[in-house]
């Protein structure tokens, strides 16, 4: 038998049947059944020495990630998940831990309840081997509300910057155990007027700059309204980084960022409608860039910190 | 400036205007309008050592065949194609002739011709650089006609089954030059009753065997019908095998092949509506399995022979 085959065995006895589908696993392709409102389609590739380290952590987590990453980019759109398409290719001689199969299974048995948590059918994909490391792409789909997708580009002068959760020292194990704002995300976009959103992959602020450059206008950030995470705040011992610093700049937070016209956004600051924290960290200018507003009512420049993506060479 | 946003610049000048996007390139996830029928998906992922060496080809043909052979799985469905999102992983040291960003804009240029051939929008994707080999994962998705996608498992005891094209021997050079049937199988889908399809990926008999399991039946061949390429030949003369095993065996040829009714079909020989000749090669029947007519009526065992994709160790 071949490494597809026992996978296609295993995958048929172990993925619930999928809603969405009327031709799953098994032809040249999926085949989902039409929906009334836009579709949202994102895709993420993860690989071995970037996103994790996969002799070092539980498989289970990096097939977690993988999907849970594509679901924070649905989650940002405000947009229902639906199915995910998981591309993996897997080192031939196994890992120190797991064979082929056994990776990619561990791989699957990490995504499934996620999958199933927010009801996403995994429709199709592809597994294959070679010399090199491992590497997972998931494409995930997702429907838009009726209220339509959230994009970047909504925010006006005066809207409020709102974020989820808290900040920094994701590395420290969150960054894995990635909980996408999925639900999060439908139930604000349905119950307050939204203006813009992004989640937090790269660092606060480079995804605020993100917003503020495709919303064409500036933030002036209250800092200190910055949610700050307990790892941020235990990372700041030995990293020689201020918790702020940590939570402005280390990224892969997976919390939402969003852009609400005041009246709105102070409605929602005092229902905190959601089980975690909401924080109103700023707000949008006309000035183009990130401002720190000081006690003197002057704004000074803040550099978007964050990972920026491999320098070209 | 980041290789992910070198690239982005690159792609926001040569990429055409998506004509099924609300949002593309530059948000969390693209927004694709909805479609009345169902959406069809595939998914390849293809890697430097197995599908292709990047060092001995140009790039260029690695980007059309990387997108053609998820067309020719949305071919293989009778959907047509309308997005393809494209996720690559990137050597960080580039390749013998390009840095990454050259790699990744090469890869590029080898897919828009074929999108734009196809009406395919490059809706949004995933640009990563590591310290391994290139990998290239696309997810590629059409919309089934209004009559429906063309399912692997319709085809019924007397069909008769057809193949697009010649084959084997496709490893001199068709199986970089990727052609989808796209335009192929529209047409006969939508002129011809069809009652199954499926595209040879990974070798005629193997794939017809597919066919046959998926629609619980069995399929003898005409031997003798089989349409042999000229590559077939050629590689005939030094591989020891005879053209014949290289057709039956070889593999991406990204051929059609289909079971049709025996009426439907004798209409469809002697039309040839389209520009690769139509050959029929076999028919559907009752007993399970593969079958080679012998000249006194009986029937043989034909062991399907291709590409099983890797041994699980």
């Amino acid at each position: 038998m071949s490494l597809e085959a026992d996978l296609f065995d295993w995958l048929e006895e172990n993925l619930p049947a999928g809603l969405c589908c009327e031709i799953g696993l098994g032809d040249d392709a999926a085949v989902l059944k039409p929906t009334k409102t836009p579709l949202v389609v994102t895709t993420d590739l993860l690989t071995d020495g970037v996103d994790f380290l996969i002799d070092e952590v539980d498989p289970k987590l990096v097939g977690h990630k993988a999907l849970g990453v594509n679901l924070s980019d649905l989650a940002a759109m405000a947009a229902k998940p639906i199915a995910a398409f998981v591309s993996i290719v897997l080192p031939r001689a196994g890992t120190k831990n797991n064979s082929p199969l056994e990776l990619a299974i561990e791989l699957y048995r990490g995504m499934l309840p996620l999958a199933e948590k927010h009801g996403v059918t995994i429709a199709g994909g592809d597994t294959n081997t070679w010399e090199g490391d491992l590497a997972i792409s998931i494409t995930a789909i997702g429907e838009a509300t009726s209220q339509g997708p959230l994009a970047r580009s909504g925010a006006q002068i005066g809207d409020k910057l709102l974020v989820t959760g808290c900040l920094g020292g994701s590395i420290l194990g969150r960054h894995l155990q990635v909980e996408p704002r999925v639900e999060e995300a439908l139930l604000l976009h349905d119950q307050y007027e939204l203006h813009a959103g992004i989640d937090i992959s790269d660092g606060l602020t480079l995804d605020a700059s993100r917003l503020a450059t495709a919303s064409g206008c500036g933030i002036v950030f209250d800092i200190d309204q910055i949610p700050i995470s307990l790892a941020a705040n235990q990372m700041s011992k030995t990293s020689g980084k201020s918790p702020l610093e940590h939570a402005l700049g280390d990224g892969e937070d997976f919390e939402l960022l969003l852009a609400v016209p005041p009246a709105e956004a102070s409605k929602l600051l005092a229902t905190q409608p959601i089980a975690v924290p909401i924080s109103c960290i700023g707000e949008f200018v006309d000035n183009p860039g990130l401002w720190k507003a000081q006690s003197d009512g002057t704004y000074t420049t803040l550099n978007p910190l964050g990972f920026q993506h491999e320098a070209n060479n």
